[in-house]
């Protein structure tokens, strides 16, 4: 079988939410990852590494604090009412607690770092230093997402681990010196990938100046 | 004629920075953006932007801030002299100041433009927000280097315009409140595309807990 088409994919990865608890092979995690360190890192420096956790205890761990960190911000947002918000916002952020409430049932968590400092070259000022990192790390995650859409595994780029980011690089593990930029709950989805919907291109592009807009 | 296949062009999608002057066609171009916002974003706010420059003299005023940054950055470094720095980082170097010094003959030099601040459920503090900003426009970025692949036109993800980020809005009529994340001089290759290659995937998964790994 041929393998699936690049805009086929890039046009139907959307965020799945909902998974079924099937575990992944591990040979088909290690091509998702082997894809995902195929994207570019500042000076080549590859320093990233991905934690994939599978651990029925470490995925609870994580399901907990994450589910705290989603409630706290929830009752401090304006979703704590429903009222004037869009359906289709709602249905997102209902989707959303639904992971946050099941996220240990994900077969696979994965969790995306990255090395915290950047000078391979020079030394960088501190906005420059940034770019640099999370550059050389957001773009591997986006060619897992990729990866998991062509295998038919749902995934959902989310990042309210920071609040939690120390107890969680502690509970793993982690170096003090690698950041976690993303955790991505695995699966395979109870729904199906169906095409993403976004505002128009014409409205995102400007030609040689802002706000030069061909609409 | 079928479409490339995703990882196809996953393996083979590396920076191209010998690039031909010749012009890239509007609708490829849009192609290329309008895959780049399929990829997620925060909340699903979409607050990216993407400057397409193509004007000359446009283009001038970029390369002459860029080749200074470089050669500012590059007398810093340890690559004023190249004793001991292996060969194939060498041939990257030499080649990153061959961009820089010939950007402006790059038919299209693409800004990736992103609000900076990120706020739409809650007030996030100031490491969630970096993550949620960056993660909302670097996944993007990726979209459109594959896309370029996928299209036969070479693309280079460059970071250092941060170093003159205040003169460059400015010059565009970039708002204050965008930040520009990402510069990708595009172009048709005077090389070819090859395989990627990387460090073996199995130095980089780590299972349940770091350290845990196959080799």
């Amino acid at each position: 079988m041929s393998e699936p088409g690049i805009f086929e994919i890039i046009h139907s990865t959307r965020a799945m939410r909902r998974l079924k608890p099937d575990p992944i092979p591990e040979a088909t995690l290690k091509k998702i990852v082997d894809a995902g360190i195929r994207a570019p890192s500042g000076g080549n420096v590859q320093d990233w590494a991905f934690v994939l956790v599978r651990d029925p205890e470490l995925k609870r761990f994580l399901r907990d604090y994450y589910w705290n960190t989603w409630q706290t911000l929830r009752a401090q947002s304006s979703l704590s009412s429903t009222e004037g918000i869009p359906p289709a916002q709602i249905r997102m952020y209902n989707a959303a607690s639904d992971l946050a409430a099941h996220l240990d049932e994900a077969p696979v968590i994965l969790l995306a770092c990255v090395q915290q400092e950047y000078s391979p070259v020079a030394p960088l000022n501190k906005r420059a230093s940034k770019l640099a990192v999370y550059g050389s790390i957001f773009p591997a995650v986006q060619n897992i997402l990729l990866s998991c859409r062509a295998l038919g595994i749902g995934a959902t780029l989310t990042t309210i681990h920071s609040f939690f980011e120390d107890t969680l690089k502690q509970r793993i593990g982690i170096p003090e010196t690698m950041e976690v930029a993303a955790m991505i709950p695995m699966g395979y989805p109870q729904g199906k990938f169906g095409p993403v919907s976004r505002r128009p291109v014409e409205e995102v592009i400007h030609w040689d100046r802002w706000g030069n807009q061909q609409k």
